[in-house]
């Protein structure tokens, strides 16, 4: 194995503007490599949780929502942001109930991704609930409005095949699960 | 299927800070399902690549760099920026050459996935390239510092499956190309 890179040297770091999703942060940092100091935009984000939860028929739980950053409507998995006070299990359980309606006793961890470690600090865990079921009501935020769905398995490969479902989260959770190549 | 959500009407917007890596935009919106106008955060973010090459011998070309978001070291797929006078191709193309000093003839499309809908504007395009061989210097920005490497792609596999390999983003361009799932 080739040596690691280095650490690099912070020299400062200065708060930058509230974005409301997150908080910029600006690092001056020196490049080990030929000493070169450059300023870095950090995002101070907290963790984020989604729910790959299949019904006791083995469909997936979809949530369909019109999303601010593309101006579109997509397919996604349900998921969202961690409260201050609660765990990633405790955040899927309640992200699943809330966007969807759908409970599950059986839950299982699928690990996290940092979804940009070049410029976001946090990480996004996976969760897979079994035996979904649908026993409450929506719980929406007043900035949500969603409409849930289930998909056989092969359909969301499919989705995901022909870029239907294309949030990079929704992949990383669904390549835990489901196989999504499409290269031999 | 159910009936999708209905468009959000765009109240106005608000350009905000640049942020190096992208720029902020605040759009106030309309939630069609209760009337609530709320400002929401745009991040207008480039496209951005990245590149499956795979050696002769199917190895897999990583590249080990510190990330600032995340305060340490990575083990990732080269990618990057696409520029505005280019395309995915062309840009995939540099960015392996640049970044690892390995060049290709046999180029495949991927496909590509949104970074994160609810607040970048932006795609990220995923290419393998095959039969990949160094044949280049390093050319790195003054901003990089990158320690180039090969994995089998059991190794690659295994380094997803223990988080050692997990921007989003390079998961789900490895997603493509290798089973990735940990659950039965």
């Amino acid at each position: 194995m080739a040596d690691p890179p280095r650490p690099w040297t912070l020299h400062g770091s200065e708060r930058g503007p509230d974005l409301l999703i997150c908080r910029a942060r600006f690092d001056t940092l020196e490049n080990p490599r030929n000493g070169r100091v450059l300023r870095r935009t950090v995002l101070e984000t907290p963790d984020w949780v989604n729910v790959v939860a299949l019904t006791p028929e083995r469909r997936l739980v979809v949530v369909r929502q019109f999303r601010f950053g593309t101006g579109a409507v997509t397919m996604e998995i349900p998921g969202g942001v961690i409260d201050p006070d609660e765990d990633s299990r405790e955040a899927a359980r309640r992200e699943l109930r809330e966007e969807t309606g759908y409970t599950s006793e059986r839950w299982s961890y699928l690990g996290c991704v940092e979804p940009n470690p070049a410029f976001h600090n946090n990480l996004c865990h996976h969760w897979l609930a079994e035996g979904a079921v649908r026993t409450h009501e929506l719980k929406l935020d007043p900035g949500e409005d969603i409409c849930v769905d289930t998909v056989a398995l092969d359909e969301a490969r499919a989705a995901v095949a022909a870029g239907e479902m294309r949030h990079s989260l929704v992949v990383t959770a669904l390549a835990r699960v489901i196989d999504l190549r499409s290269h031999p």
